[in-house]
């Protein structure tokens, strides 16, 4: 299993978090962002949309942090409890899902990379104030629950850890979030945890 | 069953034409956007988001256009064909699902919704200039493929179709993408199909 990524990106640490949980062998392949090389012929051919991270498995490409996810657990967590398969559960978890792939990755993620990387054409004071609304939806989420799904940690919670756990990188803080805060505590206290530059 | 939507969202109708497909009597409830009903406390405890479609079944509510889809083939489709449960299959399902959650969300829905609604806050310019390259990306794919993914339409065609099928409202012409029009007209050809307001 290869797995096409690079140290900073949030998208990929998802991906590096699911294979240490689910302590799984891989090879890493270094992208150069800077370079542009997920731009290239040979990387538009594992992803059209020139984004990483790319999964290699069984000669197969999978794109899309949240759909490798979706495919590492279902394929390799033979007890399903990262990937719940019962549908209401499994649909409150791609609900979680979608949220990450949208509503984190326009506002949280998009202020980490307009301070951090000086990404171009962000509205940087849009993605702050839409990624405090972001949070006090979470943090009301989590004012009676532990987890975002169910009575365990799921992908759900791995889609949304890592940028919320990033969010000083974006000049956003998390004290109004005491309830986020705790879950972030328990996160990184699940076995095999493994931080971003791990 | 009951959808809580508006005529207008492209992502409501994603919603309506899965129910039409596959023949479901439901109650649609009317929220009027401009009146901002969807921010209302009542409107919230439904979704926390404040966002359209939310779709009430069996007492629960159910958020995000891509995550009903998931839920209304896995619950009422007794052959799963609008939404493979094989991993290889669901997983490109996924892919696509994330691909009209962010990429078509935020070039050619964003587009529409600055020239049609005129929404605040929308680079208009960029979001037109990432349409052509989603549009791009659809085209090559369907260059050999009747589907998004496999031989049958899946709920991954029915997230991709509103937006694209509504591209001129947001000034985004198809001239250049001659296999996603075919497709565009394959879709339309489905039994029971339905327009936008009907």
């Amino acid at each position: 299993m290869k797995l096409y990524n690079t140290v900073i990106s949030g998208n990929c640490y998802k991906i590096r978090l699911l294979l240490s949980f689910l302590n799984l062998d891989y090879e890493k392949v270094s992208i150069n962002l800077g370079d542009q090389e997920q731009k290239t012929e040979h990387f538009l051919k594992l992803n059209p949309l020139g984004q990483i991270p790319v999964l290699e498995d069984q000669g197969r490409h999978i794109h899309d942090s949240q759909a490798i996810l979706c495919y590492l657990a279902r394929t390799y967590d033979a007890h399903q409890l990262w990937f719940p398969q019962e549908t209401i559960a499994m649909t409150h978890v791609l609900e979680w899902l979608f949220f990450a792939n949208q509503r984190i990755a326009s506002t949280l993620s998009a202020a980490r990379a307009f301070h951090l990387i000086k990404k171009p054409n962000i509205d940087i004071e849009n993605a702050t104030a839409m990624s405090h609304v972001s949070l006090a939806v979470v943090n009301q989420h989590l004012k009676t629950r532990n987890w975002l799904v169910g009575e365990s940690a799921t992908i759900a919670d791995i889609a949304c850890y890592p940028y919320i756990a990033l969010a000083h990188q974006g000049k956003i803080e998390l004290d109004l979030y005491p309830d986020v805060q705790a879950w972030l505590t328990r996160f990184q206290q699940l076995p095999r945890f493994i931080e971003l530059d791990e």
